[in-house]
């Protein structure tokens, strides 16, 4: 099955365009958790069982895995055999290397992960992204226009007029032969997704920043989507997987969850 | 000591401006290690020890290990641990995101492989690539031109008529407060080179490409070392630790980087 099928089935079925961040930072789960085998691994398992049936998507952060080296990366592998089935991966990984080497990223990510997608970095063009791309069912995420505010500092120059992410986006539709591509396009910037979506109209589009990096709901949501109001993936991390330093942590990120999916629907053309 | 200080010390130790770079892959190492714990440490040690009083530094690319998961991880664990501590170690992971993630990243790879440097990818701006440089006796090298085909997708654009590269170049100069940046930029684009090597005097720069992506050792050590001959580091991975396939690999390494470090002295202004 291609992902956008996979992606488009599991956000009827859950009727949500919400994607939960697993940036599980040890220094931040509960304190009761760290007496576990593998305290990461635990928070994760009951913060996916609590929003499994509310998502669309889980997307972890490989930093944070990483982090703490191969225990970390451990960790990781089996927070994604703890995804149900038919939910998407997304990996936030943000690679970008040379040919040979972005073969092996992609073999990190789809086969010793075993995710559905991944996060890249356009800078180093089209060699460093088509590896991912030989994937067909898998998909590969540009950064097109990131959410923090540096990104003000290259991906806004006007080249002939028109700013670099444009450029990107544009040329992303040109490598999706297969429609395996997808865009990931900060909530912080509204004005500009509406540009993105009107040029890339059936790309998925990894929506980041709302909630701790202040993007909001209302635009993120009427510009991020297609015409069918679908196609966003709109992701939360520290707001929903930190709403409680508890032992109802599971339940304080599903009401979390609950609520944030509501006020996405609110805004969604359906 | 600062790293621009490690490296100056073990290149004029050694006499070398040569990176070997250790994108070790178990389907190219000699079949007869196959059979060691570790293939991988097996093998890098063996090259470690065959030219570690030949080298300026060494740069294993961390896709290569992250293919094998955690395994791959600890292989890269000990293989950085297996570089005498004179010899700066420059992780090649191009990342780059917001800055919690970039704080991870950073922690992963100065802390927990205990790495000299890392290769980190501009487009997310300078708040991705902070987090690297509070790290002040580390350094990030900073992708500004590289190596293969497609840079020309982005890198080589023109805004109000200076090309993007060129924009990355002067930008870094302004985030080196510390002392702690360098650049990245190919080998396999001479003139261009040239020209950041003329805006960035005294920044250290990793030049991959020669070798297997044919960039020529003239130009590039003409056009990337300083007015000393100094501060550039000229990397080549597979020309190096592929050179045999038998059990004198270790030795037939060795040759190799012999002689890629005198052509590269040839030419050296000292």
């Amino acid at each position: 099955m291609k992902f956008i099928e996979k992606l488009i089935s599991i956000s009827r079925k859950n009727n949500s365009l919400l994607c939960v961040g697993l940036d599980t930072d040890r220094e931040k789960i509960p304190k009761f958790l760290l007496k576990d085998h593998d305290p990461v691994l635990s928070f994760n398992q009951k913060i996916i069982e609590s929003t499994c049936d509310l998502v669309c998507a889980y997307k972890p952060n490989i930093a944070f895995y990483e982090a703490y080296g191969s225990k970390g990366w451990e960790a990781l592998k089996k927070t994604c055999e703890a995804v149900p089935k038919e939910i998407p991966i997304i990996i936030d990984a943000k690679r970008g290397d040379i040919g040979n080497t972005a073969r092996m990223y992609a073999k990190a990510i789809f086969e010793d992960l075993g995710a559905d997608a991944v996060t890249v970095n356009p800078y180093m063009g089209e060699d460093a992204i088509s590896p991912f791309l030989e994937y067909e069912n898998k998909c590969a995420f540009i950064l097109c226009l990131t959410s923090n505010k540096s990104a003000q500092d290259f991906q806004l120059f006007l080249i002939d007029g028109k700013p670099l992410y444009q450029i990107v986006a544009e040329k992303v539709i040109t490598w999706n032969e297969k429609g395996n591509c997808g865009l990931v396009v900060g909530a912080t910037y509204p004005e500009q997704l509406k540009k993105i979506r009107e040029i890339a109209k059936s790309l998925p589009i990894l929506i980041p920043g709302i909630g701790a990096q202040s993007g909001e709901i209302e635009p993120t949501v009427k510009f991020g989507t297609d015409e069918r109001g679908e196609r966003a993936i709109i992701n939360s991390s520290r707001g929903i997987i930190y709403a409680s330093q508890k032992d109802d942590f599971a339940e304080a990120a599903r009401d979390q969850a609950l609520k944030l999916k509501d006020r996405i629907n609110l805004y969604r053309q359906m």
